[in-house]
C-alpha cells in the first residue's frame, strides 16, 4: 500500500463543509470521487480536521492509502483538477509519504486565519469571503484580548457544545493580528482546537473590540468557562484553513 | 446644483466593463438605475475613466450633478447599496465637492493593481480574481522589466488600437512589485494610461519573467513603439483599478 498526502485549496461557500455527510456535497465527496475517476479505486481521505460548511482552506491536508501507484504526479494533479473543475475545489500538490504519516495525528501546528473586513459598506470582491463588520473595531485593544487567549488553557467558553474532544484544554501557541486599509486578519496558531473554538474567540473578541465587553469582562468569560457566556460565533464565511504543520 | 463624488467597489466579471453600453450591463447603468430609485431623477455619473469588461475596482471615483439635496448620506449610502445588492457592486462614500470637481479632468494620480497567482494548479479562492501564471516567473527579472517602463516614454507599444488618447506620451510615476507566497501584485501609478496599457505591459513582463524574453528584447519592443510587438495582453480578470488621487 503507498500512503499519499495531498494538499487542497477549497472555498467552503457551497459546501457543507469537508467531512462527507448525507445531507449535502462535502469536499471530501468530491475530491474521493474524482480520485476514483482516475485510479478506479475506493479511495478515503482522511482530513488534518474537519472545516464546517462555509469555511474555507488555503491549504488543507489529507492524506489516503491505495495500492494505485502514481507514476507522473503533475498528470495526476492535472487530472484530478479536470475532474474538479466544476466545484471551487482545487489539489495543490500531492507527496509520497511513510506508512506511518496521518493528515490528523501526524498535525504539529495548525493554522487558521480569520478575516474581517471593518467598514460599514458591504463588500462585493470580498463577498462570502470575510466577515463584513460595521463598526469600527480598535485594534489595540484587539491586540490586548488576543494576548489573553494565548496559553495552555481551559477554552469550554469557545467550545462547541456538541464538541467531542476529551479535553477543552488546549494550547493557543499563537495570535497575530495584522491591520492593512480596513481589512483585519487574525492568525490563530496551535496544535488542534476545539470545534468552533476559533469562530467563537473571534465573535468574542469582535464584542471587545467593538466597545461591548471591556477587557475585564472579555477575561471573565475566559476564566468562567461556560459556553453561555461565549459571543456569538463569528461567521464561517472569514475563517480559513491555512496551514498543517508536520 | 449641488456636485457628488461617489466611490464605487466593483466586481467586474459579470459586467460588460465601467461605461454605459447597449451590448450589456455595466456598472455605470446600475448605480444610474440606483440613484434614479432614490432621488426620482436622471442622474448621469462621470467615472474617472472606463474600465474594461472583467476588471475590479477596490475604488473607483465617480461624479455627479443634481439639483437633489442628499440630506443624511449614511442613509443615503445604504439605500443606494440596497438597490446594488443584486450586482456586485457597492457604494464606499459620497463627498459634497466643489462645482469644478470632475472625477476624470481633476484626477492627479490613478493607481492600479495586477495581480499574479503565479502557481500550476488552478485556483478557486482567486478565481476571476488573479492571472493564473503555471511558469514560474523570475522576480528579479521582472523588477528589472518595471525599472524600465516608468517616467515618460511614447507607449505605442502598450496602447489598443482602438486608444482615442491624444498623444501616445504618458508618465509612469511608479511600479511597485510585492510578492506573498506564490502571489504577485504589479502596482502602476500614472496621472493616466492608454487603453489597455497595464494589461498590455502586464503582458510583456510576463514573457520577460518566465524567460521567453531577454531585457534586450523587453527594451526593444518599448523602444520601438509598435504594437504588434507586444506579447498578449494580459487578462482582465486580474487588473484592479485601486485609487484616484486628486
Amino acid at each position: 500500500m503507498n500512503t499519499y498526502q495531498i494538499l487542497i485549496e477549497y472555498e467552503g461557500t457551497h459546501f457543507v463543509g469537508w467531512q462527507l455527510q448525507k445531507n449535502g456535497l462535502s469536499v471530501q465527496e468530491v475530491v474521493q470521487k474524482s480520485l476514483k475517476k482516475i485510479t478506479k479505486k475506493n479511495i478515503t481521505i482522511f482530513g488534518s480536521g474537519r472545516t464546517d460548511a462555509g469555511v474555507h482552506a488555503i491549504e488543507q491536508s489529507a492524506h489516503f492509502k491505495t495500492n494505485y501507484k502514481i507514476k507522473n504526479k503533475v498528470n495526476f494533479i492535472n487530472s484530478l483538477n479536470f475532474f474538479l473543475s466544476k466545484h471551487k475545489v482545487s489539489v495543490l500538490d500531492i507527496k509520497k509519504k511513510s506508512e506511518k504519516f496521518h493528515a490528523r495525528h501526524s498535525a504539529k501546528k495548525r493554522t487558521y486565519k480569520y478575516l474581517i473586513l471593518n467598514r460599514t459598506s458591504p463588500s462585493v470582491l470580498e463577498k462570502n469571503r470575510a466577515w463584513n463588520v460595521r463598526k469600527k473595531l480598535d485594534l489595540k485593544i484587539l491586540k490586548k484580548g488576543a494576548k489573553l487567549l494565548k496559553g495552555t488553557k481551559d477554552f469550554s467558553t469557545f467550545r462547541s457544545s456538541s464538541c467531542n474532544a476529551k479535553s477543552p484544554v488546549k494550547t493557543i501557541i499563537d495570535v497575530r493580528i495584522k491591520r492593512f486599509d480596513n481589512k483585519i486578519e487574525i492568525k490563530f496558531i496551535a496544535r488542534s482546537f476545539l470545534q468552533q473554538q476559533v469562530r467563537s474567540m473571534v465573535g468574542c473578541l469582535k464584542y471587545l473590540a467593538e466597545g461591548r465587553w471591556d477587557l475585564k469582562r472579555f477575561n471573565k468569560v475566559i476564566s468562567l468557562r461556560k459556553r453561555s457566556l461565549c459571543a456569538p460565533p463569528a461567521p464561517s464565511c472569514g475563517l480559513y484553513l491555512l496551514k498543517i504543520n508536520y
